[in-house]
């Protein structure tokens, strides 16, 4: 297998961009990673997106996006896998290349939720859960998060706001973030007296409705010197990819207080990479509800069972902290145009790695974890990624 | 790279599956080809698909189809590229295998286009084309396939009868498919009289709606004869395959009565594979509409431009003529579940190259081609499978 690295990266603002169509988000992106990358054309186009079909009425996306890009006769396809499309487009895209099929393939996280007229943004959510024994009962995926997060807290006797850190955290780096959808500081206070949407989960737990693209470029590490000559910054290993899923419906989880398949995932991601948790220097973890950051940092090896929110402070999860998480601002701050999430987190663990994170620059970064998660954890996929 | 070898396939009826909700139609084929196979578990499941977003309000649809089959811990993602999903998804299924990251993968295409509550197929299908630039403007899939055979009509002065021999051809051969959707012979007399839908395409040029799912179980070519013991079948190896992409929109093209990504993906198909055109035992090619036949056979080297249309007939295309094409009964007459077709092109021809193909056997079929397209030719992919 040929190891794979990543030579550019691009990513369109995060927000209601109501000014544009997703073909355009998507350019953005697709473009300012192939300038990062210094390339004019690519092998493949693999496209991570959810709600295409459902609130634009457009499927066929990785050719229509292909075609907006200039790019013909290569190979174009779309990946799906709820809110983990985009780094399920990514092991595809790592697959082309370790496998020799393809040299230069762009990976393309793309999202547009707003402004869809006469569509549902929260039905297109709910297509996420099952449909014929969550969403048809009317349970939307916030309210199948808050019945977690409420669990959660009753059996491990937690209260509601030792879940602030984490926002309050996700909104200090996004504010250094000119990508990020919100780029102002939250405080407790803000938190606490945020409206509540579905019991416990209040607007400072839950990330954005919005749209975005972000991109990288990969190429197999045996080529990066062709492509990295002159002023080109660099490039950063695909260290490890696993991916993990586990039931649809959350009430046929035998614990729905344990990220399963998190913990698959990341240990295949571990033995791949040869590394433990305790090497990770910074993690892009899924902060789509401050619940899935405590799951995911239990899962993952970080915290124990039912102590993860006990990290929602700066001296754990900060820039300066044990293991910064949400570098850049994470789902909460950053935003979280579904299908694309996923490759924010790479774009972001790559800055980070190649010392181009600005003020969020996490010091002496080598090792950087992503982890982008589909439902309410039915599929789950880790990253690792090297300096 | 790995060779990538087939040694379980599997499919469900081809109909009007009322009474089988998705995920029911999906297990048929899974559990067949896992059987077929002699396996009991797998490392990942890749769904193509292009609609369950939009007619069954479900996403994450490949997390749910392996939780139904009892596959968990595993990686799995729906691969959407419009009604060339199935063969999208059996690329990346090689690229896993072929890159050493998985060892048994299952792909599976699947389709519910019927009796889907308050939705519009008609609609759903449309969403293949450009939404802004296209179905914007009202005009159907099918509305786009007769602008193309109109013009090809025009032309190369063909009269519409001329195109009746695909249709015929599809139908006899369907006729000894037990999972064909139709079963029974049709007369050029029934060609002739029937019901014209978007003119000049008529209902027996026209492939139908329904539901389907077929599925194939890949493993590495070194490792068959560990699963192949006993009465085992046997096996099939994919020799190539290829993707490409033209523009989205018919009237970006520069030529639209050719099949540019057709041509590009079948040449690097044949050079991966090392043969030639003439080598090809037999063709499942995208019969969606008899123009597609004829375009597809000029782009892939087995006609010239503007004649196609003249290999409408058994001695050219039938099971014993030079080119057997549709030989279980093709898109036209097993029927097209969207995106599931590709995956049923590929079983039905692990069927022709293990002598499994009962009524219809090629004879000494040794080298089989598949062709899947999406949309209106903007995206086709070329496998070629060898015995």
């Amino acid at each position: 297998m040929r190891s794979v690295s990543i030579i550019g990266v691009g990513q369109s603002p995060v927000g209601e961009l109501w000014d544009r169509s997703a073909r355009e988000i998507a350019y953005t992106a697709v473009s300012a990673a192939m300038s990062d990358a210094g390339i004019e054309t690519a092998d493949a186009l693999f496209v991570g997106n959810m709600l295409s079909g459902s609130l634009l009425d457009q499927e066929h996306l990785a050719t229509l996006v292909a075609g907006y890009c200039g790019l013909y006769g290569i190979e174009a396809a779309k990946v799906e896998a709820a809110c983990a499309s985009g780094a399920a487009a990514l092991r595809f895209g790592v697959m082309a290349v370790a496998s020799g099929f393809h040299d230069v393939v762009i990976v393309l996280g793309l999202e547009k939720m707003t402004d869809t007229v006469g569509k549902d943004t929260t039905a297109g959510l709910a297509t996420a859960s099952d449909a014929e024994y969550e969403a048809l009962h009317g349970v939307s995926f916030v309210g199948l998060n808050a019945l977690v997060m409420q669990r959660y807290m009753h059996e491990y006797d937690v209260p509601i706001d030792a879940f602030a850190g984490f926002s309050i955290n996700a909104h200090r780096n996004g504010a250094n973030n000119p990508y990020a959808m919100f780029q102002s500081p939250i405080s407790l206070k803000s938190y606490v007296n945020a409206p509540v949407i579905a019991t416990p989960i209040n607007m400072m737990d839950s990330s954005p409705v919005c749209d975005g693209a972000a991109a990288v470029v990969l190429v197999p590490t045996e080529r990066v010197r062709q492509f990295t000559t002159g002023h080109h910054w660099g490039s950063v290993r695909v260290l490890a990819g696993a991916s993990a899923n586990d039931t649809l419906a959350v009430h046929d989880r035998r614990d729905p207080l344990f990220l399963q398949a998190a913990q698959i995932s990341a240990e295949k991601a571990y033995a791949q990479a040869g590394i433990r948790p305790q090497d990770v220097d910074f993690f892009e973890l899924h902060d789509a509800f401050t619940i899935m950051s405590a799951l995911s940092l239990e899962a993952t090896g970080f915290a124990k069972r039912g102590e993860g929110w006990r990290m929602a402070h700066p001296e754990a999860i900060g820039i300066n902290g044990e293991l910064p998480i949400s570098t850049m601002g994470g789902l909460k701050s950053r935003g979280h145009p579904v299908g694309a999430t996923g490759v924010y987190q790479i774009v972001e663990a790559v800055l980070q790695l190649s010392e181009r994170a600005g003020a969020n620059q996490v010091r002496n970064a080598r090792l950087g974890m992503t982890q982008n998660i589909g439902g309410s954890g039915a599929t789950i996929i880790t990253h690792i990624l090297a300096a």
